[in-house]
């Protein structure tokens, strides 16, 4: 019992680094950079919200633990915005050691749970992943839209690149959320 | 349609101001002070990761919904730390008419499901919130501990006072925990 207690509280002392992770997106009212361990419990409480709006029916439960742990691995990966530049392949392949390391650190049968269900949302296949990827890529957009446009004019996002690399996966899981923000958007790029 | 994803946006926006609420306690590195959004976040995580070790079983699903919802009165009431002075009669009047304006954004039903939730957190009588409880205090005493008593010595903690006011919550709910703190928090009141 003491060896799975040890190993379950050095889990979770490691995951107190994710709160150092700083992300691409800012707080809604400008003042800092956001970090994942925040943004983490924010999309949790989107999911929370917003399921009654997803494409197919999900298991919200699920969703909620998938959105907890899926940023973890950015403890060894660090943050890959969206809209920045980065090799997809290289970050897979560190993405899936850190994953390896840090879900490791649990006791066994844990350490394999919570890889499935991170191997699952990184997979964007069921609809939990597809429903917890639509939500994890809208905060940011509220988030911008909340503070002037927020990053997005530093990493020089045109409407069309907000469509590919966003709205489509949030039409994805979650049509009904892109459609309401839509004219805030439209309206925000016509200002630019 | 509109109407009530436009609440459930504003409720969600709000929620942002949760990240800019500092807490009595540090980060496990003792960079800088945590704050209650990333808290939230670490303690649904503590609480998936520990609740085989519950005095009772568990509702794991409700527990963590609660635990992401707790602090949001916080952007309103502020942060009250465990050691400090405040009045718990005014604290609670306070912290009542926030969880009326916050949990007031929602659409009408899940204002009244998430102010039930907050209320059974509060209220700290099912085997659910006894739990989650647990969680909540015994956090912040690990992370003192990693950065070397973090904020004891600041608020003058005493082993004595550690065990009435963390102590005795942290072993109603999840005893265990508790125990297996104990030998390191025994060494840190011997050395200091």
């Amino acid at each position: 019992m003491s060896d799975r207690l040890s190993q379950q509280f050095a889990f979770l002392i490691e995951a107190d680094k994710l709160k150092s992770v700083l992300r691409g997106t800012n707080l809604c009212d400008g003042s800092r950079r956001e970090n994942s361990g925040e943004h983490s419990w924010h999309i949790a409480l989107y999911a929370l919200i917003m399921a009654e709006h997803a494409t197919r029916p999900v298991n919200i439960d699920r969703v909620i633990k998938m959105l907890l742990l899926h940023d973890l691995v950015e403890i060894d990966a660090g943050d890959n915005p969206i809209h920045g530049d980065h090799d997809p392949a290289e970050m897979e392949k560190v993405e899936k050691a850190a994953a390896d390391r840090i879900f490791g650190l649990l006791p066994q049968d844990q350490a394999a749970d919570f890889r499935n269900l991170w191997d699952e949302f990184e997979a964007a296949e069921t609809d939990d992943a597809v429903f917890a990827k639509s939500v994890d890529r809208v905060q940011p957009v509220v988030n911008n839209l909340e503070c002037g446009g927020g990053s997005w004019p530093e990493y020089k996002v045109t409407p069309e690149q907000l469509e590919i690399r966003v709205g489509v996966k949030v039409k994805r899981g979650a049509p009904a959320l892109w459609a309401h923000l839509k004219t805030r958007i439209d309206a925000w790029f016509t200002a630019e």
